[in-house]
């Protein structure tokens, strides 16, 4: 078998592998779906590779919530595999003088936004590997120039595809930038004199479930065993909101219909919810960095 | 054209054969699309295969209503190509003594899913062909044995990409389970006394059409044609909610805006609607098990 | 390297490459995401040929609006690569006697829907290369004939899939048809007397913005810079529902909080907006072929 030969296999054998790569783009935004924004901006992406797969984290973020948005990333970016490229689209200043970057994670993802926020918690949890500002004068869709207000189709979604794709590499996005994001500023997770403090996150919209940030190893300090009961209190900024008992279970079931229960989320987070029932529209509490939580072991 | 180089062929045509195989998975569960939940679990799918190729039957599930992840299975299994794995997460009992199963269809359909009830209507509608439990030891994504109310993402998501993509068999799934499933009872479709009683399954929601169990194959015993009239009863358990006369039409174009008419719907199933109203709405109508109609020719 | 070989490698390539081409379909109805309707006509459609890729461009379109369905196609189909393929289903006619029909637009790219004022405004905005009637009699799937109401999935999606898996060719869709569609009657953009009349062609529902269907080169008789501002009357048939004045901005971020600017939209269309609010909640406007403005610089 001749030597040409073998390298025009490979070539072919190389084909298949490039084509099985993972080249995947993941979209947010606060668009919604009921008008056609995010299939423009997904027929741009596939106008710039068809191998692309392009999949949705959520297009439901209440307008402008950059918090939320910036949770919903923290939530998920770490489920998908390395290289994965997500755009985020909350963007209450555009065309203000916010920066438009891409910020790859310690973990491999990447993620294409303002940074007007959005990146508060992910660069937290998954460490910032560098950063980098879009050149705009290169990624950039043609035919887009004049149109001010959709950075989402024209410059994020494309530049994303286009380093999804291969079309561009890393340093192509445009020049490095420090370490550093816009943060909007919560309160941390800690353990002081006894008692746990920290945010409600986010609601589980579904159910009405309150989310905190603080963690099962956090928690510990508690020494809590499933049944144990603890005492909680919610402020909304320095406001008590509500205050009571529940015990701390190991499933949903082990509380009669509509009661109270503490729970370890699926981000092992501590969380509070009512057994078929939502704690948000009972007790009309909501979440982000306005909210937190102070809670004991009874 | 020797030997080894035609083995060497094969090999690349089988890969591009293998490459273009049917590798669905299809979501559906009651978590809503306002979260990071969903993109979580196709995050965890991408990451066991980048070949995979996933949709959504739907994330509106209304929160823990086992019945219409039963009916919406039911609606839609069949359409799917055989060998397409589907994973329904709609789980009160999530941490209880359910079993987390995996069932074939006599069509060749696989259903990932908590064995609560879920699988009711598609069980009996395309029967079984085998039942598995998921044995939880192997089949559940690594590092997340401390999470306990997450089964969507770590264990069924996981278990049907997994199988979807071939790294495991169904055998590998876990051990065989005899061939029968939680049902929930419901009034089924019979003609008695000249009189046809069903099931309201359903409301085309986007609509507020009636879809009832009552089969084109049971109305027949009416001798209907088009243009002949109905009478039919509602009943919420054993009271009655509505009582009037309608024509069998064969399109909505036949009545005058608002007025009601009987059709057959998609799955050939006999329906009640108002022509571009919402007889649900109108009429406070619902569907489920509760929701019962009886039906006779004027 | 003899001549056979290179032959079976030209092929191999060529398969690779085919493999690679764009199977596009995007499918667009008021089905509404709560059901099985969109998932089963997407079951249909990987039937046909799992190489297809699948998206969605909306399935909130309000009931039987078929205004809207054509401004969601106007807006979104130019973005998509020539040969994709849509299917649009919103259809309060069917069974009646409206044309199922595949245009191809200038563009290239194609159509699937009934011809019921659907294709109003694409047909305006890329043009009819050519437009055919589907032959049911051959384009609808199997086994489907007695389900009256199911064009979407059977005949729609069907053809849709087949079209973009290259299975039939365009000609194979049906008879040809003279280029003309059913169209929908409204104010079409124009300028007269120092004044610009047009349509509220939309609102971009997640925000409360008035998008108009007057261009950016129709706006430049105004002679605008940005900081002017504009004087405009909203009409609901030819009843004034709002008159005020704003100025004409870069960027959202030049007014107050709450307060109105005009900004052209990701069309580059005149559009009305308050700061972080909703023009359309606030005032009571909404959209379709019954609203009209007229504007006047001040």
């Amino acid at each position: 078998m001749n030597k040409k030969l073998l390298i025009i296999l490979l070539l072919l054998v190389t084909a298949l592998y490039t084509h099985a790569q993972n080249k995947i783009v993941v979209f947010q935004s606060d668009f919604g779906l009921k008008d056609g924004a995010v299939s423009a901006m997904k027929g741009v992406a596939m106008g710039v590779s068809p191998d692309l797969k392009l999949f949705d984290l959520t297009h439901e973020i209440p307008a402008y919530n950059i918090w939320e948005a910036s949770y919903r990333l923290y939530q998920t970016v770490a489920y998908w595999p390395a290289g994965t490229v997500f755009v985020s689209v909350v963007d209450p200043g555009v065309g203000t003088a916010r920066k438009s970057v891409v910020l790859k994670t310690n973990t491999g993802q990447f993620i294409v936004t303002p940074d007007n926020g959005t990146l508060t918690l992910v660069a937290e949890a998954l460490g910032i590997a560098e950063i980098r500002e879009i050149d705009e004068a290169v990624n950039r869709r043609q035919g887009s120039e004049g149109s001010y207000t959709f950075h989402g189709r024209d410059v994020y979604s494309y530049t994303a595809a286009r380093l999804a794709a291969g079309v561009i590499t890393f340093e192509q996005v445009g020049p490095v930038l420090p370490k550093q994001v816009v943060k909007i500023p919560y309160q941390k997770a800690v353990f002081e004199a006894g008692k746990l403090k920290g945010t409600i996150d986010v609601l589980d919209v579904q159910y009405g479930n309150l989310w905190t940030n603080i963690s099962n190893n956090l928690l510990k300090k508690l020494n809590l065993k499933f049944g144990d009961y603890l005492h909680f209190i919610i402020f909304k900024n320095d406001k008590k909101v509500y205050e009571g008992d529940t015990p701390y279970t190991e499933t949903f079931g082990e509380v009669p219909l509509g009661k109270p229960l503490a729970y370890l989320n699926s981000l092992m987070q501590l969380s509070f919810a009512l057994n078929q029932g939502s704690f948000a529209d009972v007790y009309k509490i909501s979440s982000g960095s306005e909210w937190s939580v102070v809670v004991n072991k009874r």
